[in-house]
């Protein structure tokens, strides 16, 4: 790894000078690396460049760059992907290099980074850096600071990173299709030096949400509150990857919403602060003590805490729809409580009582329902313990002891301690008062 | 009152040694108390145990518990209920121990709570302490932590409460239907110091949402955003209590939320500042004033502020349809504006257009308009000043003079000193400018 | 401007004997200013009074007022009103003074203010003064804290600002009919030394919505969440004014949420600090960089930046659909994605497939097509590089050099400086890998 402090010298040269520079001698464009799987790939280890702490991207990757005169470049190619959802759904979508959400790009405070976007979408397309301060021109807005980039043409985005933080890249053209298509990526800025605000594991995933009817594979663009398949990095229960966690590490976690509704974002069994957003840092007087973080739309938030407690901790949004896979919204009443002697006057009020699930809907859970081809189950999943009952945005965060820092491998389902569960009561019944 | 400390001892015992003494020593199952009325009970002062400052739950009541060999042991039964929304209608719903939401848990920090629960519904449930650092097997997800409990079955939690705050209960199983239907409650830890963080009144609601259509008495389940009660403590406008205060008093008001969308609540003539999330105390410097608090999603929000404003001061949701009961949201345009000379124009754009309300929806809050059975006027009450036309999430804290410390009965509305009240205009009218 | 200090005296009269001497003094009501116009007017230098550092209403006015024995006198009228929402568009919503929103009320911490409120609506109405500590009956809630005022009458409110800050007003009495209508209004209570607090820019406006029909004027008013005109102050892009700043100053922008859902605000290439609620002022300790303030309902949000920057910086509600103008959210799938050859098989599973926009929706924003009258296109505007695509709630921050102190003409588009613009790439491409 090269110290790039010499390199860069001891004088900054502005933005415009670098540019025109880059221009005459970056004869050839970078390689494009593209991903066709969903699996979460370990963290990139810096190959050139100022050292860093690479993040996780849950089921996603980091894009390479290559170093040529100072500059760190990217390719992102924006196209249409095949997206697979969960296992037993592939979505058609918009992303870069082969997935939606694209690469994470991860760089260095001070680094000047050159992007390269070639669209091969069959509309025009620009990249807006999200939370970035830049010089306006590089902004990344259609029409507003550079023209649209047509199919077929490639731009050039040049910048100096100003700060570290969180931040995420996506269309500012045709926005609000381009988005429900899935185009959106992380990007995260690593302090000049590694060992501030230094963490042991740092994951990092965008929320968005698809309407795609069930048996279809492309979302339809102009749905607004009633979307079906939230997700995780385009990703649902189970489909999404677990956090594999050893015990005693100090964790982060970075999130952005790229969707239409504030996503609360809930954390069993500990106690977090929320250490920053996409504006910078949080100072540490400003910290809120939280088990459920309220990412709004448009924003990113940066969750940190210490994993004490070894186990399979449940980390999920909190609106009990966004744990469902696609269902109808609109379907009658679905439980009776007959046995408390109501069953009648109920009947007598809604006549079409009465239906399917009159005890509740848990058995859909388990059950083998016939679905249409594409299409995922409302609720599914299996866990040590029975059915889970769950879909969208629902994941595990699994504590152990003993695993190795850089395994991210699933490690399985915690095995408890004997006496450590809820257990069944099998004394006697007592009366109530 | 007991004082615990040296009953504990110098050493703690790890949780899994005390969960073994209790599964051979605790012979019979505790009492489970039932209400059925929806008054708010007074607060209950801890009749075992460490001594601490109750809270007042809002039309509803605290749990009793018993101690026994170091242990309070609480039991909760989850069952069908029916909840009264407001005079006039009930709902069919499910809840714990008679009650939707099921009754307040209140222990001070480093209890030992053991907490039987047994399930009168008709599928499994289990119960998750919302926001309560514990051992993993006591978490209460279904599948993950634990096996569901089956209909029938009583099963035990057990764990040490390891810090003061504001905490929920609620299922993790079959989790969109159960708390859709009322499965829902609060949990308080105190301080094991009842001088810190004292307050005068401490008052307690859970934020919750139904869809029943008119008539009927079950909530859809299925219901995303669209429903129609929006609910504190399963009861709206007018049947939330007031909060009755002592001029002076310092406030305390913790809410949790648990329905599908953010709830911004607003009361009205204070600055208050939010003290404490459901993790943890939000420590002074990172406090904000503010009039209204966003309260999201499966998170919890304790506000304080000192009364020293006398009066009646309306306290809701600031969504405006949130302080509506049942209505159509889809109807035709209703106002008219003729006597500015446009209707012919929009008549010949809206050929529906002027059917009722032409004049604005306010003669709807004093109308007798029929109804069908069990079902709520979108806006009612009667305030000192004549008709309120509100419904669903609103009340009113009342500020007087006088009130003893342990009072919480309605103090009736307020007395306007002579001259306080906006007043009518009785002199000439000018032109306009 | 006068030194008001002395004016006032040494002793501060109470609110109810100073109310006693307004009635049998005050023998006519001061004169209602009344706008027609949807243009930003200049900051309004207070006449009298104390002096202050006046705010700019975007799209909007300052109302002024008379000072009549030591009370400042405002005079604002309820009533129908005409809104062009953007050239092309004119709603016909109810509002205060000839508009909708209503005239900002500036005034300053510590002034007594006397605000007439004659009702030219078709039903009652009355105006509830949010965020202010004041005497409760003088709060607004009609039927809790004041009769109702009847159409044809006029109310007065009289009340001493105790706290500088952001604060609205609207009607507390058939709320969600008359709030749905439009009527609302910005009200600012400057510090009591115009030192304090001090910036160079301050812009206040409020976030509203509609549902108007395409070709009607009248919102629907029983809409709860499927809006189709996101507006500030009313007002959608392109017909939203912009934020002229000169490079360098410090700008604060207030904004307040009367919708029905959180707004989360972003600006580009800045990051900013929440310094204010209608709670009050956020202590530095506790504030947080952002990029995107989520501004939650019945709330405020003050936000403060140094514009170093020049440029065109965008700024919007970052949810996709609060940037677009009416438009169906219930059509088929758009987007065809036929170049790769999953044509055919979302053909046989979704079979009215491959209709308009199978390329995106970027088209729109260019083309002509056939509207109903008086109806805004669903994306709209043009930039210095060519359609912008937007509509809703986007303006654009326009940081420039040179710009006067007190110019607030829209400055045109920003001229960038050679090679500091996203360039396209004109050499070879590569293959990927």
């Amino acid at each position: 790894m090269i110290d790039r402090r010499g390199f860069l010298g001891g004088t900054a040269l502005s933005a415009v000078a670098a540019s025109l520079v880059g221009r005459s001698e970056a004869a050839t464009l970078p390689e494009a690396a593209s991903r066709e799987g969903a699996a979460t790939e370990p963290p990139l280890s810096p190959p050139s460049g100022r050292p860093y702490n690479p993040v996780v991207t849950l089921n996603g990757w980091t894009l390479p760059w290559r170093m040529r005169q100072g500059w760190k470049e990217f390719h992102l190619v924006a196209e249409p992907v095949v997206r697979e959802v969960a296992p037993g759904m592939k979505a058609n979508l918009w992303g870069y290099n082969g997935q939606s959400p694209g690469p994470t790009i991860e760089c260095v405070e001070g680094d000047r980074v050159r992007i390269f976007v070639t669209n091969r979408l069959p509309e025009h397309t620009t990249v807006h850096w999200h939370g970035q301060p830049l010089p306006n021109g590089m902004d990344g807005v259609g029409g507003l600071t550079q023209p649209q980039i047509p199919p077929g043409k490639t731009f050039v985005y040049e910048f100096q990173v100003r700060r570290s933080g969180t931040f995420m890249y996506h269309p500012h053209a045709d926005e609000m299709v381009q988005m429900a298509m899935g185009m959106m990526g992380f990007f995260v800025v690593h302090p000049r030096d590694p060992a501030v605000a230094r963490v042991d594991r740092d994951f990092v995933f965008l929320i968005g949400a698809y309407d795609i009817a069930p048996g279809a594979r492309v979302p339809k663009v102009a749905t607004m509150t009633d979307f079906n398949l939230w997700t995780w990095n385009s990703r649902v229960f189970p489909g999404i990857a677990p956090l594999p966690v050893r015990r005693g590490d100090r964790v982060r976690i970075r999130m952005g919403n790229l969707s239409m509704t504030n996503h609360p974002i809930h954390l069993h069994g500990y106690e977090f602060v929320v250490t920053g957003t996409d504006g910078g840092w949080v100072p540490p007087s400003a910290r809120w003590p939280e088990v459920t973080v309220d990412v709004p739309v448009g924003a990113m938030r940066t969750i940190e805490f210490v994993a004490e407690e070894p186990g399979d901790w449940a980390f999920h949004c909190h609106k009990s729809h966004h744990t469902m896979n696609a269902m109808g919204h609109d379907v009658p009443n679905l439980i009776g409580v007959d046995h408390r002697g109501v069953a009648r006057s109920i009947a007598r009020l809604v006549p079409d009582y009465m239906v399917m699930g009159e005890r509740g809907m848990a058995d859909m859970g388990a059950m083998e329902m016939p679905l249409p081809d594409n299409t995922l189950p409302m609720m599914t999943g299996a866990g040590p313990f029975g059915a889970l009952e769950m879909g969208g945005m629902f994941t595990v965060v699994k504590v152990r002891d003993g695993l190795a820092r850089d395994d991210y491998r699933d490690p399985g389902w915690y095995r408890h301690p004997k006496g450590t569960v809820a257990y069944e009561w099998t004394g006697p019944l007592p009366g109530r008062s």
